[in-house]
C-alpha cells in the first residue's frame, strides 16, 4: 500500500459565505495529495504529461464529515491500495490540526494516451516505481 | 418529481491545461442547477439562509461519462425525485449541444439549523412548494 | 465604440467568509462580459484560438467601489474604446441591480500568433468587424 | 520596509487551456503571500477578523510579465514599504525557478470595523508589531 501526506494551508478564496470550506474546493485538496503522492515516486505527473499519457478523472465520490475553517492546515492522506492497470482508483482522507477525519472520498483517474486517444495501461517505469510499495 | 433545467455557458476559467473542463468544476455547475431548481419553486436559497437555515453537502458522487469543452453552452438538469426531510438528495445530469450526457451526479444535502446548530426538517414552506410537483 | 453587456448571477462558489464575493473572482467576470462581446462581433473567441491566436494578458487594474453578494444578478458592461492593434485594451464596469457601479477595470490584453510565438496584429477579420461600431 | 516570502506549488486547476496559469488565479497567489507575512509577523488575519476587523481590497493593479506552468514552484515576495494607517497597500512580486520575475501587482487593502461598519486605523498590535521591521 502507498500512503502519502501533505500539508495544505485553507486560503480565504478555499471559504464561502456559510464560514466553512465550499464543498467544491475539495477535489483540488485531492489532486494536490495525489499529485505529491506522485513526486514521492520520484516521478511528476507534469513529466507524465509530456509522454502524452493523461490521467482524466472517470468518478468521485466524496463523504464531507466536517467542515474546514480558513486558514486550518489540513492534513491531506493519499493512499493507493493496488497497482494500477488501466484504472487507477485513489482514496483521499483529509483531517484537520485536532486529528478529526472530515472528508474522505475516492477518485477512480484512467491512463489515457493521447496519441492514439485512448485509454492505456499505466506506463511501465509508474509501474515500476509503485511496486516497491507493495 | 421536480425536474428543472438551466443553461451555463463554459468559460476559460473552467478549462484546464488538458483542454477540458477541470473534474473539480462541476460541483459549481450542480450548485448552479440546484439553485436555478430552488428559485422556480418561488423560493430563494438566499432567503432560506437569512432564516439561518443552511443547506451544507453530506456526499458527493460524480459519474465523468464525456468532457466538456471551453464555449461550450452546457444543459444542466436537476432532478429532486422525492421530497425530502432532513436530507436533501438532488441529482444533476449534464449534456453537452450535442445531447450526450457527459456528467451525472448525486449530492445529499442536509436541512442545518443556525440558531440551535442542529439538522433540522426542511421547512415547511419548501416543502409546500415542493408538494405541488409530487 | 463598442459596448457589449452580459448578466452574471453571484453563485455561492464566488463568496467568501466575509460574505460577499472573493476580490479575486472579478478578473472571470471580465473574461465572461468580453467572451460575449467578441461573440456580438460575430465572432467566438474559441474559433480565433483554432487558428493559433491567442489573448493572454498584459496588465489588469481594477477598482472594488462596492461589494457584491450571493444571488446578486449582476450587469457586466465591456467597452472597447477603439480598433485594436498588437494591444487590445478592454475595460469593464459591473452595475449591481440597484444601479450602482460596484467594480470596474481595464485589462491590456495582447495579440499573440502562436505558431510565430510573437506578439501580431489582431486579424482582418476581427478588424473588419470592429469597425462596424467605430 | 516588510518582505516576505513564501512558496506556492502550480497546480492543475490553476492552469488554462492556454497551458498556463489562468490570469485570474493570481489574486489568490497574492493572498497567500500576504497571509503567510502577517503570520511572520506572529498575528493571524483569522485572529485580525475574530475582532471584527475586516481588510477588503479598494484597487488592484496587475502586470504579467512571463507566465506561469503546471508544478512551477513560484516564489511570491511581498512587500510593505510603510506602516499601514486606515489604507494598507501591499506589493507582490512572482518569481520562477529560473529566478525571473513573471508577475508583479499592488492591492490596496483597507481597514474596516465591522461593529461600526466603517473604515477605521489598523489597530495598535497590528502597527507595533509592523514597526519592528521599520
Amino acid at each position: 500500500m502507498l500512503v502519502s501526506e501533505t500539508k495544505i494551508r485553507v486560503c480565504y478564496d478555499d471559504t464561502d459565505q456559510m464560514g466553512v470550506v465550499y464543498y467544491g474546493v475539495y477535489p483540488r485538496f485531492y489532486e494536490i495529495g495525489r499529485t505529491e503522492m506522485i513526486r514521492e515516486l520520484g516521478i511528476t505527473y507534469k513529466e507524465v504529461e509530456k509522454q502524452k499519457i493523461f490521467l482524466p478523472a472517470k468518478s468521485l465520490n466524496i463523504n464531507y464529515h466536517k467542515s474546514a475553517y480558513y486558514d486550518d492546515l489540513l492534513t491531506v492522506r493519499t493512499i493507493v491500495e493496488k497497482i494500477p492497470q488501466v484504472k487507477f482508483p485513489i482514496k483521499t482522507e483529509i483531517y484537520n490540526e485536532a486529528g478529526e477525519l472530515i472528508n474522505s472520498a475516492e477518485v477512480v483517474l484512467a491512463f489515457f494516451n493521447g496519441n492514439t486517444n485512448k485509454p492505456c495501461k499505466a506506463p511501465d517505469y509508474f509501474i515500476d516505481e509503485m511496486k516497491k510499495y507493495f
